[in-house]
């Protein structure tokens, strides 16, 4: 049984240099939020935002805010902001589309360049059968229609990446944390792999954005991918981004070759000529409400470090681990989430054997976090406004749910499949 | 010269049963607003939505409201509400992505299905030079990326269209409503000749939906796409919309697969399975914000029909010509819209040759058109909110501007290229 108490937690918090970060983020009373690696809080500037560029923006200044406003730009410059964050450099980053285009988009230029040279005849695309899925459908649905063979090769665990990455593998498509297990990959060590192998590599940062520190260009990754409205808080289905390194850009082609990647948009010319620079991983207009909601997420991180964030969510995960496995010790959870933290994203899961129904019961009584298939709780911690009294009384709720099972075993089913 | 006075003007304005919509947008004062074939112009209710997305159902009921606010389901409930606006029915319209990215849904499938029969060894998709840029440049990508030999052919003029589609034609591409010059194509009569030689038939109604009635069952249509932030009024770059009717649902496939579009998105199976239905047309996640400010466009329809609008919109368009030729008549002023009522969509576009300067001074005095190359100002009626008067005071600016020569002939060129 551990030793900490409600008030070692409530210290922790005194003395967090990040602990004024909440004050940011709208979040409602009597809610201890978990699920921010799903969707995001909000920003308290996000209110106002939406304001401004509906009434003001768009219903005043109408057409020329495409201008006026900055509307055209807005992929771009979010793009920039959003670049330090990840080891991208200015110009590096545009946020577009989805997570699901933009990894299509990243794939198939990565196929694109890899059939010009040495490794034209490689037709495999590597990657983890417990990916997210849509990226692995995103995948499939490329391979299917490129017609040259292509193969989506999924291996089942991470200790067989290595030898899947063989003389017909292309391309390495990976998501360096999992959202389910919350396991790290090793970014730099496997795009090394990789690359020794003759393979690129694409990665979906959807779940390590905004969680853990990132350098892609340390790593030397090829593409890579990701989600604003998980821990960059961007707000319910913002649009996501994509990085294409400069060293890649003159040769980023893909069949998505919409207007805005073009290099004169307005010169309105029959035939498709794509713009220097990242823009040419746009493709057509943006969703300029829900893009500039994105911004308000991004702003709050400029008054702090990654590495700031990454020593309190190691905090807090930590705290999380040792509270769930010393307070519920008699009941059956088992973490899935490793321990080692240089593999440990920024959420803590545990399967149970009804972790629906306790997941519900945690719902019920405002300890929000997720369900995924099979048996997994899933909880995120968030860094920018989760405090360490947050997890206490989580674990004190969990707790009091599995020694009353006070679960529904009964309703657990309904809504999983 | 005219008879006509801007007493009659507001005469009609008296007698018009639309007159009262005007006051469900927000317009800014001293403007006159013709440019909502380009931005349509604020729902009044798009504010409060804004604000019950942004500050109560993401801020307070977070991510409990991909179910509780249906979030989830908005694509396909918008589409039901937008369906009639097309001639489509419930179940066949999804609003999602962007309309290049639906074209590209769309003309894959079209492709796929065709791949299938007797005319599997077609490869040419034909569609106008003078086509929406971007339709060209999807239709490239596609192309270019399919390898088995797929090219675009581009005809220079309507005439030219029967004999283009030929043999080789796999399908006919067309936008409905040409952006520059209004004009509208005969839906019914070219989808009946592409589908007697073979060709399926792809509508991108960008300048048609909210704007002309639509009857895409009569015409026998076999895929359509659209913008909802022009003549819908959703909002800058609010998510596009897509039909698939439903006798080619159940063959729609398209690669752009993602967990969206599957049968079971939550049991995370590693292989994709499309979902019955227009769900199959969806990919990732969607921008809710943006998203949900296109309800409050649609809304507004319900309170009347295309059959009115219509009728009010040529009576706007026929005023304008008569104005512009009777008043201006001193000036190169060239009409390029059709006089005839079936080919005109809901905009009036003159050339003149400063009319990058010509419109550059209107809408310094407030008469907001736009501009499109070469030589053509592109004015929007939008009947909505567009009043008679509206159109009377426009003319009299253009006709002051022009007899003043009040415009800046040496700024012309700066902004287009």
């Amino acid at each position: 049984m551990t030793q900490l108490t409600r008030a070692d937690c409530l210290a922790r918090d005194a003395a967090d240099p990040l602990a004024s970060l909440r004050e940011r983020f709208e979040l409602p009373p009597g809610v201890i939020y978990l699920d921010g690696n799903s969707l995001g809080a909000r920003p308290k500037a996000a209110l106002a935002r939406a304001q401004q560029v509906v009434a003001q923006e768009w219903g005043v200044d109408l057409i020329k805010s495409w201008n006026t406003a900055g509307w055209f730009d807005m992929p771009k410059r979010l793009g920039d902001r959003l670049a330090p964050l990840i080891g991208a450099r200015a110009g590096e980053v545009a946020v577009t589309d989805t997570t699901s285009l933009n990894l299509f988009k990243a794939l198939a230029a990565a196929l694109h360049l890899q059939a010009q040279g040495e490794t034209a005849q490689r037709r495999v695309i590597v990657t983890e059968r417990s990916n997210f899925p849509t990226d692995i459908y995103m995948a499939e649905g490329l391979a299917n229609w490129l017609e040259r063979g292509y193969t989506v090769r999924l291996v089942d665990s991470v200790d067989e990446i290595p030898a899947a990455v063989d003389g017909d593998c292309a391309v390495l498509m990976l998501t360096h944390v999992n959202y389910r297990t919350g396991y790290q990959h090793d970014m730099a060590a496997l795009t090394r792999h990789a690359h020794a192998q003759g393979a690129l590599v694409v990665w979906d940062l959807a779940h390590s954005a905004g969680a853990v520190p990132l350098d892609l260009h340390a790593a030397q990754a090829d593409f890579a991918v990701g989600c604003t409205y998980k821990y960059l808080n961007g707000g319910p289905g913002a649009p996501a981004f994509i990085w294409v390194p400069q060293r890649h850009q003159a040769r980023f082609n893909h069949p998505l070759s919409g207007w805005w990647g073009h290099a004169r948009p307005f010169a309105m010319a029959p035939a498709f000529s794509p713009c220097e620079g990242i823009g040419r991983a746009l493709c057509g207009t943006q969703p300029v409400v829900s893009l500039a909601m994105v911004e308000c997420g991004l702003e709050i991180f400029e008054a702090t470090s990654m590495d700031a964030l990454r020593a309190k969510s190691l905090a807090l995960t930590d705290l999380f681990i040792e509270l769930v496995e010393s307070r519920c010790a008699a009941h059956p959870l088992e973490l899935v989430t490793p321990r080692e933290h240089a593999r440990r994203g920024s959420q803590v899961s545990f399967t149970h054997p009804h972790g629906y129904a306790v997941m519900a019961a945690l719902i019920a009584r405002g300890v929000i976090g997720d369900y995924r298939e099979p048996h997994i709780m899933r909880f995120g911690f968030t860094p920018l406004y989760t405090s360490f009294a947050d997890v206490w009384d989580a674990v004190e709720i969990l707790n009091t749910i599995l020694d009353q099972a006070s679960y529904d075993i009964a309703a657990e089913r309904s809504a999983v499949t």
